[in-house]
């Protein structure tokens, strides 16, 4: 029987000895980020991801979500309990802003016990995500007495939250949204409107459910810039702020979906809900964008997390599964047969995974701290530059982690052969669940237009040269390391010009053709990907080296890593030729077909 | 609501104006495969797919199949029904032997028969698949007794087949088979041991289901060359050849799968079932293999089938559904939004799964009428030339058809994001549905093994000789026509460049560790299978461009060939030189890391 096995020991050596995160003095609560501290935090989420969420996975995807027709929404067996526990452990407090309730830990550490709670039941963990996507658009733009009114209890966990954007005729496309708010009495709203795909709309785990609403107000423009934000908690708090009289809001159904069963994906009907402006009238596609930043890398967290999972069970399979022979002589000369990771296909499907997932996990490390250096630092112009390079690399992290999180995972399911097609081993599910993170919170296709078409020109290029120069100023720095230089700069070098190259490409060709960018963008998005990669595998190969020149007992673990990082640079690293090569072919291949022609 | 479009337009075109099958003489009965002949037999299998088969594939879904208490298992709700009307239809005798009841036609047009069914309903389409496995291995190693009892009721589909090969220990590895065949009276045996993963082991659409097992008899040796095959129907024929006595094997499980739940995935228990030999005793397995080829041929065309029918469901979702304007200006300006098909990003999604499918069509036709040159040809030489490319091209087929096909499929399930991902479309089924075939048959990697390790030096590598002089002949005999040149002929002679040069890298490197060729196998055979569709893509360039110098009336549909081929040129083919840089870094990277570090 599977059992899952958090990598708490690639989160020392990603947070402590590559990240270095206490010698980020300048990140208000670095300082305090010990190696015993995260290693405490991370063990106990360790121990309630394996003890608790893992085993719970299966029983969500086999029981799914159920609608009464009280119009109440059962969540699986176990997951009430569960939660509770989460909760009593101030589990969904821990980013939370300590003025109101919450323990105010930095992104770095949420992110990374985020990654091991979803990769044992990502299903589970939507409802929290969501509930902290809600708590952070209503602290970023409530009133005080709406922030007094909401944020505690969604702190606590008491109550929970949703993000309502999505309706029948409008998904990627928002400025189509019909559903109405007509002014009431006492600054109240009356809320009209269907709203479907909405994440844990409806379910039995909190006290209270707080919606925010996207809709338009009388009068105000067609398009994205008529929407208004409104917040419409399923309770109208009393004046003590308990959950009072029930409102106009209900489920009508619950998506039949191709995974994610544990998740209650509702239809939501709005028939005069009561609802309140949260910041100003027709802002509210902006409100809700500036934390859509924070929930993309949820998402690019949660195609990390799930490829992750797979692959720790696709390495405890290969090494038990016994099934020919080694074909340099057997390896397993007294067994009826020889464990599949002796062979050299199996290998390079469990590298492939192994490379992607300790990569990724230090990318997004990286990433999460560059958030908290946006929202933390003690230095304005570092404040700024962190945020250039969050907001530039969003979107790859969602696309890239989510895309190749699916990959890796179906990866996975591939090693395991048959026993990855059934049910049982749960492979399968892991597959199924993923799936959605290459749509949700915009597509691969959305992530590469923004990345495309609003990134690269933010602030006159701005964003990109800092990330180009980063790069640039990291092969100078250390390539004196000759081993390093040979086997890890030059590849990244190489590969970052191919992203410079690109992005030249799309500024001379894009200006008299916009498609000529656009049809290159998910290349450009994946290209963008491997150059992180390539980066943090180079400053993962550093303080790998490093460790092992200090002396460790430890030398089979970073040799591991190096000879990872190693296959990364050699069989990985050179996608991005083929991204290049496909972006420099421009608008024509992709636009010349007329649409009835195909 | 979504309905399958069969595209006869496309099989009109590969088999009449590209292979131009009725100038191929030298193979019986080819001549009678006229434009209007073949044209008649797809339209009416298109019909069945299209309203038979394809509003079954949901139904099949949801249902699946069920073991009742007595050991019988029940299909969902139709399927009986429409095999009974494929039955009476005389579809199942479509390619079987006129000698036992069939109607002799060539594989090449029982193959795109095929890919309209299963692209409408695979799982159904698996019982008539299995049992047309069972009837080839009957015909080619059963006694003429055996023939004359079973083959007639196959051919008519009175009776169904299967193949038992895998057990609990053992899928890759069949030298590890424990099943065992005692000597019975009158030359009968008795067979006793558990099979596993038996497509259509047990089912309510035939009267009888011969299953074909491998068992070890006694003092066989070891391993592969111990087992022997024998024929074990589930109702012993009686003295007229009726379905008698019920023989003690029987179903005891039904597995649940990702997908395919039309399809009962059966574990059998043989408990003394009583079985004839079929073959030679510890042949078995070899006489197994003599049809392997065939078989996954079949599986490749599932990659294919249903890659094509989620990216003809892409199409018409991409066509309606409005969201977003066209970046050089609206296009649908009297509407709310643009449909999607105006963005440069949804149309290189299309375009991947157009140019897959469409040269996957001509790819897999192509192999089909080698096949029949193989068995139908009446000049040795040519048989021996077609064997030989057939037994280099099937794990070709096979692997590149199933994993592109997959790819394929969850390429058309991004295009209809959210509705991609929710059961009512119907494309998240595709896509669980097609995921096996990259696995049963031999996974991908088994093929690429196959295809290294044993096909690249068959008859001292004349195989992989004849196919290299094919693609320099017909790029010689066709360079003068400088527009297919340019566009078409050079990127082909590139690839194929990368794919002598990969095959001698295998050699020089191989020689010295196997390991340094089997880690890049399955490089190479996506490798080539590129090279293949770029020759499928050339051949189909030049027939456009010829049917428009001569004028047509369908200039749109040639130029829309041309157009999908360009963009397979430009964009898609360079993927071969990423596999090429791969391949080149030989062992290393994969066998570096102990198997303890993973």
């Amino acid at each position: 029987m599977y059992e899952y096995r958090p990598p708490l020991r690639d989160y020392r050596f990603v947070l402590h000895e590559v990240l270095k995160l206490q010698e980020e003095t300048g990140i208000a609560g670095y300082a305090e980020l010990t190696p015993d501290f995260t290693g405490s935090v991370l063990e106990e989420a360790g121990r309630i991801a394996r003890e608790v969420l893992q085993p719970l996975n299966a029983v969500g995807d086999a029981q799914g979500c159920r609608l009464g027709e009280d119009g109440e929404v059962t969540t699986p067996e176990g997951f009430r309990a569960a939660y509770d526990m989460l909760r009593e452990g101030g589990w969904p407090a821990l980013e939370c802003d300590p003025d109101y309730g919450g323990q105010g830990l930095p992104s770095v550490l949420g992110l990374a016990v985020g990654t091991l709670n979803s990769a044992a039941n990502m299903a589970f963990m939507m409802y929290h995500g969501l509930t902290h996507s809600a708590y952070k658009a209503l602290h970023a733009h409530g009133t005080e007495a709406q922030k007094r009114t909401y944020l505690p209890p969604l702190a606590s966990g008491a109550w929970m939250g949703t993000m309502n954007l999505t309706e029948p005729q409008c998904g990627t496309d928002l400025g189509l949204i019909t559903t109405r708010a007509e002014p009431g009495s006492e600054g109240a709203w009356s809320i009209t409107g269907q709203k479907i795909w909405i994440s844990s709309g409806e379910h039995d785990l909190a006290e209270n459910i707080v919606h925010l609403v996207l809709a338009r107000t009388p009068g105000a423009p067609a398009g994205t810039r008529g929407l208004s934000m409104f917040v419409v908690p399923k309770f109208l708090p009393d004046a003590e702020g308990r959950p009072g009289a029930r409102n106009a809001v209900r489920c009508t159904g619950v998506e039949r979906k191709m995974g994610l069963h544990g998740s209650a994906t509702c239809a939501m009907a709005y028939d005069g809900a009561t609802g309140w402006l949260v910041g100003e009238e027709t802002k509210g596609l902006r409100n809700m964008f500036t934390m859509m930043n924070e929930a993309r890398l949820l998402v690019g967290m949660q195609g990390l997390a799930v490829a992750q999972a797979a692959s720790d069970q696709a390495v405890q399979f290969a090494r038990e599964r016994l099934q020919g022979r080694a074909v340099t002589g057997a390896q397993n000369p007294d067994g009826p047969a020889d464990p599949i990771i002796v062979h050299a296909d199996v290998r390079r499907m469990l590298l492939e995974q192994k490379a992607f997932t300790e990569g990724g996990t230090g990318f997004l490390s990286w990433v999460a701290m560059l958030n908290d250096a946006e929202h933390r630092h003690t230095d304005a112009a570092e404040r700024e530059r962190a945020a250039d390079m969050v907001a530039l690399l969003t979107p790859v992290v969602k696309g890239f982690l989510t895309d190749e999180g699916f990959r890796s995972a179906t990866v996975a399911q591939q090693v395991l052969g048959g026993a990855g097609y059934v049910r049982d081993a749960g492979v399968e599910q892991l597959v199924r669940d993923v799936r959605i993170a290459m749509v949700y919170e915009g597509t691969t296709g959305v992530q590469a237009l923004d990345l495309v078409g609003r990134k690269l020109g933010l602030k006159g290029g701005k964003p990109i040269m800092t990330f180009f120069d980063y790069v640039k100023g990291y092969i100078r720095d250390n390539e004196d390391d000759l081993h390093l230089a040979h086997q890890f700069l030059g590849p990244l070098k190489e590969a970052s010009k191919d992203l410079q190259r690109a992005a030249m490409f799309f500024m001379q060709a894009g200006m008299k053709n916009p498609n000529a960018a656009l049809a290159g963008a998910v290349d450009f998005l994946h290209l963008f990907g491997h150059v992180c990669m390539a980066l943090v595998w180079s400053r993962m190969a550093k303080a790998a080296s490093a460790a092992l020149a200090e002396g460790t007992e430890d030398t089979a673990y970073y040799e591991a890593k190096l000879a990872t990082g190693r296959f990364y640079m050699s069989r990985v690293l050179p996608a991005t030729k083929l991204h290049l090569a496909r972006i420099e072919t421009g608008a024509e291949p992709v636009m010349d077909l007329p649409a009835a022609s195909f």
